[in-house]
């Protein structure tokens, strides 16, 4: 029997590289999202159907539910170091949609939502490293606010709706189709200016510590949060599991890229934590899951990426977007 | 010198109780309330400024905050049985609110905002209790994540912009001038039936353990968190320390009353969880508070004014509402 499902945020980073695998695995894919249908060859592109819209119609999210046993929610309307310039932006965009979308749910044939939270954002400062989901959350963006805040309301409807859910609080994620807006993904970031002969930009001195997740192993997550039977757990770290630090990754890419890379540092950023690296234990224990691709594997690969669609091509979109393998 | 309070919800039941206290206290109090200005006799009622607005009102919220140093805010839109029938309501009518007040506040001689969450309904479920202020936070009900959310909120304003704030997680409060709306507050209830000769109703079989806290001495504890130097925590549960379960509540007043109460016993609701006793040590250490009314003399005093004020006149608030000393 084919599942249908529901990819909500489906052009963006994440959303692309699971409509795919999920196409893949022979799902039928209802993708939604702002922009046109991005152009990804390869795969298996028939099943899936693009719906342009906006997440807060209520008609059209009606529409798109019918027939869909799960849900995979990755929208958010800003980014972590953004969303302190307009605090409600994401209370008004993406929390009262995200409750509407639940209460359509509730009278749908929709079992399971498969939400995004953030790894890197929703603990705030971490008392020890790595962090365990039962660690205190305490963020320091709205954007990590707003995404602990959908993360009770699946609580809810989850204990008066029976709607089963499971949050997957990803770290910093990154790979092939990445954009560079919003000053998320530092890796989009130092690669297309590294493949675009610019200096790249540090926030600070290149201490801070993040946990880098090749998206590749964040989709496999997502599926498998979605196959698994029980779910003993609801709220999932999905990152590496290790730390590596800002000027550790600029020196990866000045390896692959055979280049001298000029560094450019600049004032830290509040916003910024020292460091972020997750405990992933559950994530094992729970969904059967370890990231799969070696790091060095997943930056060259992702490096490949950003040097063939170099310049302009990687945010216009001007022709199909290839994804290797 | 005088301090100029903003009291934000200042007609509602907490709100009341805490304007004429601060103006005893020779605070100057610009009391912001939905409502036309309270009639309650006796107590500096100079020093009360009273706006009528509404929470949302920018222009409105500008004026007020003019040279108050300290804000309560003790406005939520809904109550914690009610609020799932419409899960976004609070989002929308409070969370952006709050978000849109502390913008202000930025920019104000504001240093300090203590805000009123809920003991009762942030933690959810307890493992165990007295629950601390470092239990996990899972509410059951739309009310508590909103309540959760503008603590977080606080948190990023307070790390940004410096601006102190105390949140206080009050548990079940009850006294005069407590209100029957929107199926909160038991003891006001219980006693509005009981001086009206009507059956009380009690939803499951009585045995729900709540934490009960006279009205009096949660406004003691706001003013305290308002003028302590050094908050050394920021989160604080302010209730008795003790449980008592719905029954007890019903036979301390018929005890009182001296009339043999009808009990109507109605199917449990999901939304109240099984037992809420919290762990108030941190109100002792940070603030040097503890409730100082005991349980009997607080009944007793509670039980005079629905006495007093039996049937319509509870509500419609025709005369000056007479509080006690």
């Amino acid at each position: 029997l084919t599942v249908r499902a529901l990819v909500l945020g489906a052009g963006g980073f994440i959303g692309t590289h699971l409509c795919r695998a999920l196409a893949e695995r022979d799902y039928e894919v209802v993708a939604v999202g702002r922009s046109r249908k991005p152009m990804v060859c390869g795969g298996n592109e028939g099943a899936i159907s693009w719906v342009r819209g906006n997440f807060a119609d209520r008609k059209l999210l009606q529409r798109a539910l019918e027939g869909c046993s799960v849900a995979f929610h990755l929208i958010s309307d800003t980014a972590p170091a953004l969303s302190n310039a307009d605090p409600s932006a994401d209370v008004r965009e993406t929390v009262i949609a995200t409750v509407q979308f639940l209460e359509l749910a509730k009278s749908s044939d929709l079992k399971r939502v498969i939400f995004v939270s953030s790894g890197g954002t929703v603990y705030g400062i971490p008392s020890q490293v790595p962090i365990s989901e039962t660690a205190p959350t305490d963020p320091l963006c709205a954007y990590g606010i707003n995404k602990l805040m959908i993360e009770k309301y699946l609580a809810l409807y989850h204990y008066f709706h029976a709607l089963e859910y499971c949050v997957l609080r990803v770290a910093n994620a990154f790979g092939e189709l990445q954009s560079t807006h919003h000053q998320q993904g530092v890796i989009a970031a130092f690669m297309k200016a590294t493949v675009n002969g610019e200096p790249i930009t540090i926030w600070g001195d290149g201490s801070v510590i993040r946990d880098y997740i090749y998206v590749g192993d964040v989709v496999d997550a997502l599926v498998k949060a979605s196959e698994v039977a029980d779910l003993s757990h609801r709220v999932i770290n999905i990152g590496s599991g290790t730390g590596m630090s800002v000027l550790d990754v600029a020196n990866a890419i000045q390896d692959i890229s055979a280049h001298r890379l000029e560094k450019c540092f600049t004032p830290a950023r509040k916003v910024d934590v020292p460091e972020i690296v997750l405990d992933i234990g559950r994530a094992k224990q729970v969904l059967g899951w370890a990231p799969s691709t070696p790091w060095q594997t997943a930056i060259e690969r992702t490096y490949r990426w950003y040097d063939l669609h170099a310049r302009d091509r990687v945010r216009e979109q001007l022709g199909p977007i290839c994804l290797p393998g």
